[in-house]
C-alpha cells in the first residue's frame, strides 16, 4: 500500500466537458459506485447543498453505489454518519471514507506496533478513529487549552513511546501541540509523521473559508523539516479498501468532488472517471487558468445536475 | 531593495577549514566588523556562552565594530539591548539588527500607505518596532488568547485596511490568528506577506530546541499558498542598512553564526567572510553530512577560539 504523498502529474490538457444530457446519461450508464466528497459537494459548513438528497436517493434507486470520501478529519465516520442523517440523508458508517479513518486504517495495515503510542495533533475524529482501531493515543483535544513555561532550565518533556504523530485540522492548535509534535518527530527514532490531508482552506461554515488542515501539516513541515505521509485525497491510499469493499473496477466509479487538487487528482490517480462541481472552492476562473494543470472529465454546477440531465429526455 | 527570498545556491564544496592559530589572526586582521548571530553564538536561551563578552571586548579594543543580526523577532532592538546589558554586555541598539526590526524597515522603504495597517502573527518584537517606525498594527500578542465562533451564519470579519501581515515566531499561535492573517493574505488585495525569518527551530531554552518562525510562517503558507517576502537571514535585505551605517565592504565583514542555512548562507549572499560556531544548532555531523551544500570558510566551537586562538602565538 502506498502512503506517500502523490504529486500532480504533468499531463496534456484534456477536453473537458460540462455536463449535458447525453454525456451525462452515458456517464450515469457506465458507472456503478459514485464517490463524493463531501464539503462543497454535499454541505456548505452545515448547510446542504440544494437537491442533494434526491439525487443521492435517485442514484440509489438505480443500483449505484454511493461512497463518501472526506478529507475532513474533524469527525470520525460514526460522527459523520450522524451528521448525514441528521440533514435527512439515509448514510451508513461503513459507506463513509473519512481521512482520520484512513490514518487509522494506516497504521494498522502497516502493523504498528501496540507498545507504540499515537500523538494527535486535530481534532475528535482523528481521535476516536484512533481508539476505535485500538491504538493509545493522546494529545488533541485534551492538550488543546495547554501552555508552555519558559523557565531558564526547564525542560518541555516528551513521551518516548510515541511511534507516529498524525496531523489534522486543529482549530485549537496551539505552540504546545506544535513542541509536541515536533519533539515526538524529531527525537523518537522512526517515528512516523503522518497527514490526514493537505488542503489549504475549507468550507468549515458556508459564508467562508476557512484554513484547513493544510495549515498545521505545513507548521509541522516548517518546524521538523520533514515531510508527512499523506493518507487522504489525492493520495490513493484509501482506494485499496474500496477495491476490496465493492469489487468493482475503478473505471467504473467516478469520483464527484469540488477540489482539483484533492477530489479530481484522487480520481485520476486511481483511474475512475471524473465529475467537478462547482459549488465549492472552485470556481470557472480557476478551472480555466492557465496556471491549473488539473482538469476533470466533466464539470457542472452542483450534484443536483446528474440527474436534472439525465432525467432530461 | 531586495526582500525577497534568497534560496541557497548550489556550490562546490570549498575547503572549509577548522580556525586554527595562523589562519584566525589572518582572519581578524583582514576584518573590520564581526557580525554575529545571537542564540546559539552569545547565548543560549538566557545562559551565556561562556567566554563570549571577553571576546567581545577583546575585538572592541582591537578597533573592530561589532554588529548584531539575529532573526529572532521576538524582541525590538530595545528589548535587545537590554538583554545584552543584563548580561553583562555592553551594547546599544544601533549595533543591533533584529529580523523584528528589518520587517519595519521593509514596509519603510517600500513606502507602505501610512492609511493602511499591518496585522501581526508574533510577539513584542514586531508590535512594538512596528509601533515604533510610526505603523498602525494590531494582533500578535493581544490576540493570543482569542478564540473562533463556529456558528452555522456566523462570518469571522477582518479589516480591509490591512496591507501587510507581518509573521514571526509566536508561542501564542492559535486558530484566531492563522484565519485573520489567511483572510487578509487573501481577500485585501495587494496585501504583503511579510516573514520575518524562516528558522525550522531555535534554542529557546537552554537545553531544547523549539519551533522557530518557520513553523507559523509555513502555516500561513499553507492556508494561504502564497510565498511570503522574507526580510531575515539568509535574505540581505538588511545588509543595506548595515553598509549605509559602517561603509565597510562586505570583504571585510565576518558573519559568525551557528546555522548554515540562515547565518553562513546570509553572509554568503551578501559577500562576506564566514564563521561557524558549533556551540549552537550545527553540530559536525550536519556540516559534514552529503547533503549539507551550505560550508562556511571556517568553523570553530565557540567565539571565545577567535580570541584564544588569535592570542596563541
Amino acid at each position: 500500500m502506498d502512503g506517500e504523498d502523490s504529486k500532480p502529474m504533468a499531463k496534456e490538457k484534456t477536453n473537458f466537458q460540462i455536463l449535458s444530457p447525453p454525456n451525462t446519461r452515458d456517464l450515469v450508464d457506465s458507472v456503478d459506485a459514485f464517490l463524493f466528497d463531501c464539503d462543497g459537494v454535499i454541505w456548505k459548513g452545515d448547510a446542504l447543498i440544494d437537491g442533494v438528497p434526491e439525487t443521492l436517493e435517485a442514484l440509489r434507486s438505480m443500483g449505484k453505489k454511493l461512497v463518501f470520501v472526506t478529507n475532513n478529519s474533524t469527525k470520525s465516520r460514526r460522527q459523520y454518519a450522524k451528521k448525514f442523517n441528521s440533514l435527512g440523508i439515509s448514510v451508513t458508517e461503513d459507506e463513509i471514507f473519512s481521512s482520520s479513518f484512513a490514518a487509522a486504517m494506516y497504521l494498522k495495515v502497516n502493523s504498528f506496533p501496540i507498545d507504540k503510542k499515537v500523538y494527535v495533533i486535530g481534532e475528535e475524529g482523528i481521535y476516536e478513529e484512533m481508539k476505535l482501531a485500538g491504538f493509545d493515543c493522546f494529545g488533541g483535544p485534551e492538550d488543546g487549552k495547554k501552555s508552555v513555561l519558559f523557565g531558564s532550565n526547564s525542560l518541555f518533556d516528551h513521551d518516548k513511546s510515541v511511534g507516529a504523530v498524525v496531523v489534522g485540522l486543529d482549530r485549537c492548535i496551539n505552540y504546545y501541540k506544535l513542541q509536541y509534535g515536533n519533539l515526538c518527530i524529531r527525537e523518537n527514532p522512526g517515528c512516523l509523521f503522518i497527514a490526514t490531508n493537505r488542503d489549504p482552506v475549507g468550507h468549515l461554515t458556508a459564508l467562508q473559508e476557512w484554513p484547513g488542515a493544510g495549515c498545521m501539516v505545513a507548521a509541522v513541515c516548517g518546524a521538523t523539516q520533514r515531510d508527512p505521509i499523506l493518507v487522504g485525497k489525492p493520495s490513493t491510499f484509501m482506494m485499496d479498501f474500496l477495491l476490496q469493499k465493492y469489487n468493482i473496477p475503478t473505471s467504473r466509479m467516478c469520483m464527484v468532488g469540488d477540489r482539483l487538487d484533492t477530489d479530481i487528482l484522487f480520481g485520476q490517480n486511481a483511474g475512475c472517471r471524473t465529475l467537478l462541481v462547482l459549488s465549492g472552492v472552485t470556481n470557472m476562473e480557476t478551472l480555466k487558468d492557465p496556471s491549473n494543470c488539473i482538469w476533470p472529465e466533466y464539470y457542472t454546477s452542483s450534484v443536483s445536475d446528474i440527474m436534472s440531465l439525465s432525467d432530461d429526455r
